[in-house]
């Protein structure tokens, strides 16, 4: 038991009520893991890794994951019509996201164990009759005492109404789920009680709540996520996944290791104490990290083969084997070929790219962008890691 | 139009879109004016009136009234089964509220031109994502603005966050119902405004609001509620209704004028100024008041047996002439036959008066709560206007 609680706990910040989760795993009943996915962005990153490896981690304890996609709030459009970022999704769009994720969720997680559960089963159910019931069971002050919401109540940031439901309709999933245990980030620890006291309320279990941190992105400060451009996308080619996992710090490999890895705590401690004696070069840690991550969205041919890349690019100076190739008839300006090459989003990222002599041909710096390419075969570079093939006939 | 809109305005506080008004009217539509009612109390007092009043001043000037029953909350009940006041009204009791409702109501206003409502039809209809999406279109900030969320925010009462659904229906309900008024309590201010929001929001023309200022009580002080007993129940007996009327202040007596009778504003005018050249004494004024109140809800006959009834016992200081009588065929306590003939609600009640002096027997005070009658007639009097006979075999 002590063992299974160590592995349940790596790394989390907080466990509420362990010894309601230890009575559970003894009760030698079926027990249900619960947490909730955001169905309109389906493409998961690292940071989202961590949550589904400590699903994972509760399946072997023997527990039932409760992989609950939120689809009843994305049902619903913005009707003013003035959001453009409230887009109402049509279940159709729903249903294709929920198999994107399963696709991903099932490299790390156990199929037989996981129920994928749409919460507009029963929130639809509820009615708007037993949607105001459930507006009654708390207050705006208990509302208020949430931290985002207070600092932007007091920075008069607007908070609409419909955000007071959210944590309620998080909390009833917990009731009509009857979870034994809901995790979730730091940054949910109000919705999570929210499922305890609804259950509380509704003559239920309380869950116990098991809080992750939240994952820093590559630069190690802020949190990973697709805006900041700082993440790992599960779905990238293994080549920048590793890639990008050889870019990060020491530091954080360590926090990668405890949080991302699978690698157990006893074995971590004794890597981490031989790199301490130099006995083993920090490098070499990484890149097993950067190995086990590939392996698990791909497979073991192909991590062996980024890590390859990664050498040939990085340590090697020279450019990878196996490039993107743009063709072309006639002359072709470089804004277009770096586009049309995807090494840049936009010609006038790139016009910055050359300002910032960022841009190469064949290892050459480019200083004009209004360059043209005429007959022959070219290797465009933008940035360290970017490269295509531009070739015109 | 301007004798239309001055019997419109009519002791109201205040008219929001006086202009939007005016066109409606003179649009040569038909048009709409709004006011909800709460299911719960169909017992209607004069304080309820002064709102249908002014439905039937707005019917006067060729409005279609949208008498609304609000039995879409009522249909809610209290899942935490803790509070006895929020108890579920089944739809059985509704319609029959709903039923007194319109019995009451349509003493005074022209059934015709009257389309009784339950917002229950549309609200319903909204679903559980309805009513989400309905909660995106205001701000927390924006309700706490309602003047008695701040004060019971700032004094820690608690608000529950179903409240703040209930502006938001209340507003729906002009949306769906295309209201072109809504007429309410000055306390009804934030949710009337409510309505010219959503309908906004929604693309739809927005209602004037009317508000009407909130009646006083028999005591000239606080608003008339049945839990402060200073009240006038429409269903009340012809002589309470009147002996009551005949009680308030003359300062009071022309406020009720204003706002409870149809007499024409030229002509109360005219009977202020002759009752201060002294040519009119106020108690005649009242007693018309007395006849008029008590004509509409029964008839000119009752009105003056009423009226007669009331100068028998008041200024005769006589007793009624048609006393209910209790009839016992053994010596009885008061307690008891002071209950059974309705002079008092209880008696311990019966008790307090006793120690004040203010139960007699035959005209005479009773001091000892424990007297038997026996065999005879006596007339029990509690208070000054509560008689019944008691008759002893």
């Amino acid at each position: 038991m002590e063992k299974i609680l160590a592995e349940i706990k790596r790394g989390c910040s907080e466990l509420i009520d362990e010894e309601g989760l230890v009575k559970t795993i003894k009760s030698g009943k079926k027990w249900y893991v619960k947490a909730g996915f955001d169905p309109t962005a389906p493409d998961l990153h690292l940071g989202h890794t961590v949550l589904i490896n400590k699903l994972k981690a509760f399946q072997d304890a023997g527990a039932t994951v409760q992989f609950l996609i939120g689809d009843f709030t994305a049902t619903i459009g913005d009707p003013t019509g003035k959001s453009e970022t409230r887009k109402k999704l049509s279940t159709e769009t729903i249903l294709e996201n929920a198999k994107t994720y399963k696709e991903q969720v099932f490299k790390i997680l156990d199929e037989s164990k996981t129920e994928v559960v749409f919460n507009s089963e029963w929130l639809e159910a509820l009615g708007a009759a037993g949607m105001v019931e459930l507006t009654t069971l708390s207050t705006v002050a208990r509302m208020l005492e949430r931290d985002d919401f207070e600092k932007r109540y007091n920075a008069k940031t607007p908070i609409s109404i419909s955000e007071f439901l959210y944590p309620l309709l998080q909390g009833y999933d917990s009731v009509h789920l009857e979870s034994d245990v809901e995790i979730g980030g730091t940054d949910q620890k109000f919705n999570l009680l929210m499922g305890r006291t609804l259950q509380k309320t509704y003559g239920k279990k309380e869950q116990s709540v098991l809080m992750m941190p939240i994952l820093e992105g590559l630069d190690g400060v802020q949190k990973m996520s697709k805006s900041l451009n700082n993440y790992i996308g599960i779905a990238e080619a293994p080549e920048t996944i590793f890639a990008k996992l050889m870019s990060i710090s020491d530091d954080l490999m360590w926090r990668y290791y405890e949080l991302l890895s699978f690698v157990s705590l006893d074995d971590i401690a004794s890597l981490k104490a031989k790199v301490e004696r130099g006995e083993l070069h920090p490098k070499k840690v990484k890149e097993d990290l950067g190995l086990e991550i590939v392996e698990r969205f791909y497979d073991k041919d192909k991590a062996l083969f980024a890590q390859n890349e990664f050498n040939n690019v990085f340590k090697n100076d020279g450019i990878p084997t196996d490039l993107e190739e743009v063709v072309y008839d006639e002359a072709v300006w470089i804004g277009k070929a770096a586009v049309d090459g995807k090494v840049t989003p936009s010609s006038s990222e790139l016009r910055r790219m050359v300002s910032q002599g960022a841009v190469k041909i064949d290892g050459e710096k480019v200083s004009d962008i209004k360059l043209e390419l005429t007959s022959g075969e070219y290797v465009l570079q933008v940035g360290k890691r970017k490269f295509c093939k531009v070739i015109v006939k």
